[in-house]
């Protein structure tokens, strides 16, 4: 951030009155920038036949990650909820007919500025297709994974607490839970 | 917001290319301005003794709603995680020491771009005191709570929850889980 955005004077960090961190503060009309962490939201469709479950993921057309496997997830927009941003960028990315369910993982990324939320979903058909943002959509059982091309690290973690989950409730203990994870290691 | 941020160069309204929604965007050096919602974290910090349980709210110093009580929490700052915001908030507005435990609700109050979400908490001490955010740090019963004069609907949904699920346990039934909430009326 260069320049003041109400009133287009140059902009410098300082540590306003009554705060503790630095600023991006207008010399001219004295409007303090605050920067915040944005959320990123998105989905993990379930689609599961004769006791095989499979899960839905979208290779990236775009970079970061280009090529990488992901859950289908972006930036949560104004004037949404984190359900509705969930169920967007699922139809965006994947075009894909979901049953939105319970909030399933949080994970803090403290270094790029972001939480990432991913809500449990179940794929009501097959009619999905690759959006824009994605090259191929494709279902996968756990052994299918390609755990080495995954996208994100939030994404491997939410895969992994779901499948962990899925074992306990097939052995008859347990149930799905929120799983919580701060993640500081690089993203891409 | 009416000025580029990177060249001071004035911005428009418009939908940029493969986006579906009006951006501010740069009409000189093209960049893209996007808007994403807050999130304002806090805790729900606990006291109890002889089965009497109290839990700790402050009376606001600040708009909006000064005057009127809150659980400690505020916005979500660049570089630290969930927890990081709810005990940083808990120690600024109301210097308590508490120990943090699960992520107690979710909030989505999309009409103001926020989502709030509240930790459960132990207060490890009685050494708490208000903050410059704050007139007054109490600690209330249910009964004792002035819930006409709650400062944030989030805030009582959150307090609401709690002691739903604090009776329940108390009967011998269920157990502390994460509540979620959408909230479409006037915040204040």
């Amino acid at each position: 951030m260069k320049f003041c955005s109400e009133c287009a004077h140059p902009v410098s960090l300082q540590i306003p009155a009554d705060d503790t961190r630095q600023r991006f503060v207008c010399g001219n009309c004295g409007t303090i920038h605050y920067q915040n962490p944005k959320m990123v939201v998105g989905s993990l469709p379930v689609w599961e036949r004769d006791g095989e479950v499979r899960v839905l993921l979208c290779k990236r057309a775009i970079e970061p990650r280009l090529g990488y496997w992901t859950l289908p997830a972006g930036f949560m927009e104004n004037d949404e909820t984190t359900a509705d941003a969930a169920r967007r960028e699922t139809e965006e990315e994947a075009g894909a007919n979901i049953e939105l369910h319970e909030l399933f993982s949080l994970v803090n990324v403290p270094h790029v500025h972001q939480v990432h939320l991913f809500y449990r979903a179940t794929l009501l058909d097959l009619d999905y297709q690759a959006g824009i943002e994605s090259l191929e959509v494709e279902m996968f059982t756990e052994a299918e994974i390609p755990w080495q091309d995954i996208a994100f690290p939030t994404v491997e973690f939410t895969l992994r607490a779901f499948f962990s989950d899925l074992k306990k409730i097939k052995e008859g203990s347990g149930a799905f839970a929120l799983h919580t994870e701060d993640i500081r290691r690089r993203m891409i």
